[in-house]
């Protein structure tokens, strides 16, 4: 079914422990695509500036199943950069600089051929934005967000409005525990369940996952890594997956419990490999093939 | 099988966000017996001074499979006792005071019938201390041992020894980093395979546990618990309820990675029962049926 993420692209500096890396091709838009591109059709709605180099739509476009109609260039606008530094453990990294170029501007229109697409994902973004590119989906489409503390700390207002618009919202453990002012992972889950959304996927990184639905609630561990190169787009990346397997599900309510749970294994193994390399290096040659094997030694890791 | 377990009773003051209790039953060898308790009869080896309190003795007593005969009363010396606080998200505490008491007298000595046991569990201490009640043991035990940062920092040499002579280690996410200097826990589970054990157990408190087998490599996200009241002695009733099930178990190798991956389900469960009230309370009125009803509905949450 047809899926569609508005996000950003972003051009990306990385400070590692495992190295570092110039300017490579990022945003979670592009993380999230590339990622959904491995179970199901997915509509990119981005924008970049004149400055965006022509290998980096390259990339883009060899992900087959990544629909670029909704990809706007600016030639006089500068495309979202940023900087970010991973501390030792690779858990926690500092931002070094950010140069918002089009975000800066007005927010990418989506594409009337768009417009009727069932499954959304609004990638991390400013809520009243994250509305602003909601408005323009007709008819009654999954919507799942993401946020970030940023926005939990400047923008609540806005998000809590938004909330009251989304079937699902992703977030990390911290911001669950910033924006219900709950410090355990499962009361705060079920506290924003309160605020609108049918199920919430709390993301603990390594720590796995926690989602609370109206149906239930469920805990998926990481897969066990060991290289960890760029956790860049860990979460994007985790995104797509779980979007691209809901929306190529064949059950008749795709948010139901089951079937939300059942989509965060493709997140958590696509996302597993995404970090095993900077930038889209490792989801650039990865195989349906490849992503399979592992869902089956992860289901066989996690069995109990 | 026979089942031993060495380590220590403790008076436990504790404050939490969640309520303060003064002079409390607690202790590693009384959780992790307690917790045992449930799946198979354990023997305990440890040592109160002449103040332990006759209600206290009664609580272990009412663990109908924990056998006493190794509980040595020293009327002239003091009970260990403990104080800590736990910060407002209970994931981090401070120790308030330490009176050692019996723990800076000769450790406890193993009873002769105790002697014979076919699984042996070393709760945390020096580990010259865990040597010397080990080689008390005769045969060929399945040995398990846990460990802390201070030993790590202050004995490491002795604990070095000691994990060429154990089965398996069961020890915190920060610790395993600090024994290994390696910062993501699947690396430095794997190395401390190295050292010695057969099997490492990392636990990661609310974010569940990875056991690193020299067959393989699981992981286990925690029950999703929202009543926490006090996190004092999960790690012990985790060990507890994995070492019973071990125990328990009919399987011809006890500890083959299946037979232990299965086993941490029990301690699991224990443990999210335990952290439900302050010190024993709840243990002291928990089932079987309730454990299993728990394995049920936690094997429910977390199957993909």
């Amino acid at each position: 079914m047809s899926l569609i993420c508005t996000g950003t692209i972003g051009i990306d500096t990385i400070h590692a422990p495992t190295g570092n890396v110039d300017r490579v091709l990022g945003g979670s838009c592009t993380y999230f695509c590339a990622a959904a591109s491995f179970f199901s059709p997915v509509r990119m709605v981005a924008a970049v500036g004149g400055d965006f180099p022509q290998e980096f739509r390259k990339v883009l476009e060899s992900f087959k199943g990544v629909d670029l109609a909704g990809l706007e260039t600016r030639p006089n606008s500068k495309t979202f950069a940023w900087g970010g530094k991973y501390l030792q453990n690779m858990n926690s990294r500092e931002t070094l600089f950010t140069e918002l170029g089009v975000l800066a501007e007005d927010p990418p229109k989506v594409p009337e051929s768009f417009a009727e697409s069932k499954f959304v994902f609004l990638a991390n973004s400013h809520p009243g934005v994250q509305m602003n590119l909601l408005s323009q989906i007709k008819g009654k489409p999954l919507v799942v967000a993401d946020t970030m503390d940023l926005w939990i700390n400047i923008a609540k207002d806005q998000l809590l409005v938004l909330l009251r618009k989304v079937d699902g919202l992703v977030l990390n453990y911290d911001e669950a525990e910033l924006l219900t002012g709950k410090s355990n992972s499962v009361s705060a889950a079920r506290h924003i369940l309160e605020m609108g959304p049918r199920f919430v996927v709390v993301k603990k990184g390594e720590h796995g996952a926690l989602i609370a639905h109206r149906e239930g609630i469920a805990a998926l561990p990481a897969y066990p890594a060991e290289v960890v190169i760029d956790p860049t787009g860990a979460g994007d990346s985790f995104a797509g997956g779980m979007m691209g397997a809901l929306a190529s599900s064949s059950s008749g309510d795709a948010g139901s419990f089951d079937s939300v749970r059942r989509s965060l294994v493709a997140g958590t193994i696509v996302a597993s490999f995404n970090i095993e390399a900077f930038s889209l290096d490792r989801l650039k040659t990865l195989t349906r093939r490849e992503i399979d094997d592992r869902i089956a030694q992860y289901a066989a890791m996690v069995r109990i």
